[in-house]
């Protein structure tokens, strides 16, 4: 995470983030990003049901690979609204492109917070003028401020980076907290940088990015309504272009990784309730879906999520939760590690050093190595732990 | 539940339950069940991988169809113990033999608590001798009491009823609270009977039974590696014999699934820090199995769970957790009722009386219906809510 003195920027963006009053007075509610010229735009969205209104405007929007602006509120997702939903996004975005003085096409619109209640359609439009105006190169942390719902601290990750002979910048913010088990995306990304690149393959890079990043987290096994990550790449850069196939995409690629893994893990640490980051490893899977398979089911189980919250070394939770993972096992052939400590190996438990492994226990940060020894094939997940303060923030959320 | 005075008995069958110390001195922690002549059995295990040790020996047993005795332990599962965890249990299983003057091969095992510790093998079998002298025909009680870990309450329900022109008797006791979701029995559960029935009939009415009890609960969506259902018939009521394909089979079914059904929800009533009783029926689906993935997602969310938990009427959550189900929905059939008030219809909220809602929330007791529109098939699941209870008891289960 950048330091607080170093002002963000990414050459072609202006961003702005205000209260409408949809929260409470005193919290930013409406975010907005912004690029001068349109950009070239890639987006992924979740794999739910009911995805939010604004998700299927974008979904349609996308499609010709140009978007311009970005608006986003907190406080109410804009879910399970039906055709009244898609109505008062179509309002938004018509007020947004008109303040804005550019096509309604080129606007994207994002909505987080409570499902099943009516989106705020006065309150957003009366601040929209103001918001604006205020737009700046340097108010990309109050548009991601304005996004903010139970998250404790904000997520921004910026690089910069020499792609196709040029300084190129790559800047990110996310949303996170809760309902996350992205399939795909967590809540709310945004990326945005000034390189020049061509629209497959920005796509594919964007993509992969994504799978190598936000598809690897857990923070409660939930999946959104609303989650949603996008890319813009204003070009702005004049590098030498960014085409698929080309050895310099993989420089931006990995540019671009770093962005996302740090959000990623960020969005994990400020879990609901997390006080722990856990790395879940799996090795040695016939397959990286089989990997996959294993390693969530070690995440998303309660009890082990509650046994790291405990600092409970109960690690036979985690052999149940792998055993319970639906995937064949050869028992003989797991082992199981956590930190630098041997506990099960050969169906049986080691016989381990019980202090070292409390210490483990102790630490905030915590990795689980599971190994199968079927194949070469392996999966890893970041998640947290299940605190009494998860429950607490998730009974009295609505009300 | 059967009221304390009246004391609990099946013809046949004597029981006995002890403290060996395993867990507090005060607390009984070894069972037996005992019929004094081989009884035919039947029995479902866990799907898990890392099948707990007694598990695997019963799975050999249970094949010659017959069996005499079960001893329990709690304050230790034997599972993830390799070699020696099998060895460990087969000497239990002889010293019980030795002691009940029955063949080895008529014994089954069952174990509950820590995983991945070694069974105290010399405090069971020292208390052996104690517990076998006091097998008696009231002592079913004790043995359900020595199986509980985290329970609060007993779970025993037994029926009495006329079939095959005569009177039989069906007793049932388990044991549930955490890492409940069976797939196929849920923990422990043992069912006495003295109905006269041959063993392919015994075979297909249990596991038709457990399908539509303990198959449907589900309290933290953990899949435990011990769990084990195991019916006894010996056939003292002297009954017309029970054979498959015959009327009165379906008599001997439905007093089955009336036992176990009250035992399965006793589980859920039970399970972990649990405040709420929620029922949650998916109607309307394609199939048996849509319908249950519906329920399930929505059932094992920490999300919904929540919300029962904080008496929240977020009803959008039940949405978002169905929508991650993974099953083809179309949006505009589904319906969803909280009791009896119609929330969502037609893709969007409907103008309900949230006073009622929140009427319903309040309740320890609440019904969940989704209608998917897309054809005949439902399935009922039984659930808990997550409350701070629960991640205190699994925070600080093992240490």
């Amino acid at each position: 995470m950048p330091k607080k003195e170093n002002k963000i920027s990414v050459p072609g963006f202006t961003a702005n983030g205000i209260s409408v009053g949809i929260k409470s007075p005193s919290q930013k509610d409406l975010g907005l990003i912004h690029c001068n010229i349109p950009a070239r735009v890639a987006a992924v969205f979740t794999k739910n049901s009911f995805k939010a209104a604004p998700l299927l405007i974008n979904a349609e929007r996308i499609k010709r690979g140009m978007a311009q602006s970005i608006i986003t509120n907190s406080g109410c997702a804009n879910a399970a609204t039906g055709k009244q939903g898609y109505k008062d996004a179509l309002i938004i975005s018509g007020e947004i492109a008109k303040e804005l003085q550019i096509k309604e096409e080129l606007v994207l619109l994002s909505s987080t917070g409570v499902i099943g209640k009516r989106l705020p359609v006065k309150k957003i439009t009366s601040g929209i003028g103001k918001l604006v105006k205020g737009l700046n190169e340097f108010g990309i942390e109050d548009a991601q401020s304005a996004m903010m719902t139970t998250d404790k601290f904000p997520k921004i990750s910026i690089k910069k980076g020499i792609v196709g002979a040029r300084d190129i910048t790559i800047c990110g913010i996310a949303k996170g907290a809760g309902m996350i088990e992205p399939n795909m995306a967590t809540m709310l990304t945004y990326v945005m940088t000034d390189a020049l690149i061509d629209s497959k393959a920005l796509n594919t890079v964007f993509r992969q990015a994504i799978d190598a990043t936000f598809n690897t987290i857990s923070v409660d096994g939930c999946m959104s309504t609303n989650d949603m990550a996008i890319i813009m790449a204003n070009g702005m850069a004049k590098n030498n272009p960014l085409e698929r196939a080309q050895a310099r995409l993989q420089l931006f690629r990995e540019m671009l990784c770093d962005v996302l893994m740090e959000l990623c893990q960020a969005v994990v640490k400020d879990g609901e309730g997390a006080t722990k980051f856990i790395t879940i490893l799996v090795e040695g899977a016939k397959s990286r879906s089989e990997a996959r398979r294993a390693a969530y089911a070690v995440a998303n189980s309660n009890l082990v999520k509650t046994a790291f919250y405990g600092c409970d070394p109960n690690w036979g939770r985690i052999i149940a939760a792998l055993g319970s993972s639906g995937i064949t096992l050869e028992r003989e052939r797991v082992t199981l590690y956590l930190g630098n400590v041997l506990v099960f190996s050969q169906d049986s438990p080691v016989n381990y050093n019980s202090i070292k492994l409390k210490d483990i226990f102790q630490k905030n940060k915590i990795d689980v190595r599971i190994g199968l020894g079927a194949g070469d094939k392996s999966y890893c997940v970041y998640t947290s732990d299940l605190s009494y303060e998860y429950v607490k923030i998730n009974a009295e959320y609505a009300t």
